[in-house]
């Protein structure tokens, strides 16, 4: 069996994969499995913090190749996942002010690739997105990233919610962004522990992630388009913080 | 015959789309033709500074659906193209402190419409960017640039030295970027009438575009990641440019 590729299919090339440390970026289980096979599938899963979706058999025929897949197809990356724990902990026992990047919802593959480039430029701790709606962190990302992805720890949560909360007790401010309301931008803030939280192009950021912001960042501008790009806005912001703690 | 399309094909549906004011995106001729309908298209595209490129059969045939398209291809698009002469004395005539941002080899159509987004709202008065090399500017651009290329004066030039050589010759002051090299940036550049060059991802911009540049700026930060994603490098020193602007 090849481990090169992105995506391994079948029952026991799967086991021989889960044994390995090759990191899992999701896995795909035919819609009406059931059964011991799918019950492990599913607490490895969840022990793992791995996606896992439900999909319909001819899903996984095409990404098979209409090979014998018995009902399971995973998709493995090259990218490293980090507990948000670990990173935070490493983070203030090396003595460094934490930055952590939050993606609310962000899915395409081709901004997370770009923020991920931005990320690591201006010195970011870490990037926590969440399981749901997960972009895939394939070798596409990857390669978006200009292999960002693999030098900036990734973090992923099974809730976005907890893990601000978590952050917010561990003395992070956390700071969102919205680029249609008033500007009330707390800089003071960009000095200390920090999570800066950028939401989906589409919706923004959830009511209930803006619930849990200390400030939210307003980028100025003019013109009546909607909004910039979220990799341009997460881009404009992580610079900001960058210069702000640089020239202080 | 109906322009809704982004493409038109075949002799006398071209010849009425060119009586038209509809805007021309770029057209595409047959390699091996000649004679005077070639000559007269030629002339055509030359006048108004129209993409021209010489294409193989098969490439016109899959573009037409394999219709017959008698060696001819056009692609319409709903943007307004202006001269870059009337956009500055415009910008001069309504007191404004001239902002123009000019890409030189930039040709992803996504970085495009991300760009355009931002030079909207970042207040930049238009783009200028080379023939040579044109991303599509089609519907998938504008609905990329979330509809800013329908709105923000868009400029194509034969040569993008000669744009920088007139704008130069008007007072503007040609600020580069260079995130690889020693800061040496003048912010006070920013407040005067101004252009922004932005270069490709792969090359950055080219020896005499850089030979130009009054000054070069640098995108602060860390990490060995080569640099930015053009769009999210172009947003900041937009951004720059405009926070310098309205804090003086």
């Amino acid at each position: 069996m090849k481990f090169a590729d992105d995506i391994v299919f079948g029952r026991k090339p799967v086991e021989e994969l889960l044994g390995t440390n090759r990191t899992i970026d999701k896995i795909l289980l035919e819609q009406k499995m059931s059964g011991p096979f799918e019950k492990e599938i599913r607490q490895y899963a969840k022990n793992n913090k791995i996606p896992l979706s439900k999909v319909p058999q001819n899903k996984l025929d095409k990404l098979s190749g209409f090979k014998n897949h018995q009902g399971i197809v995973v998709f493995t990356t090259a990218i490293q996942f980090y507990e948000l724990e670990d990173v935070l902990q490493h983070s203030f026992e090396q003595g460094k002010v934490p930055f952590f990047l939050i993606l609310d919802n962000i899915t395409d593959v081709r901004n997370i690739g770009a923020i991920a480039r931005s990320a690591h430029w201006f010195g970011v701790d870490a990037i926590v997105y969440s399981l749901k709606n997960a972009a895939a962190l394939n070798s596409t990302a990857v390669k978006i990233s200009a292999g960002a992805l693999l030098e900036l720890p990734v973090c992923r949560v099974s809730s976005i919610i907890k893990a601000l909360e978590y952050l917010k007790q561990s003395g992070l401010q956390i700071v969102g962004t919205d680029v249609s309301k008033e500007t009330f931008s707390k800089k003071e803030a960009f000095i200390g522990p920090l999570a800066i939280v950028m939401g989906s192009e589409e919706k923004g950021m959830s009511r209930e992630v803006s619930a849990l912001c200390d400030a939210l960042m307003h980028i100025p501008g003019k013109g009546n388009i909607d909004s910039l790009n979220v990799s341009v806005a997460t881009g404009v912001v992580l610079y900001e913080v960058f210069k702000t703690r640089t020239e202080q």
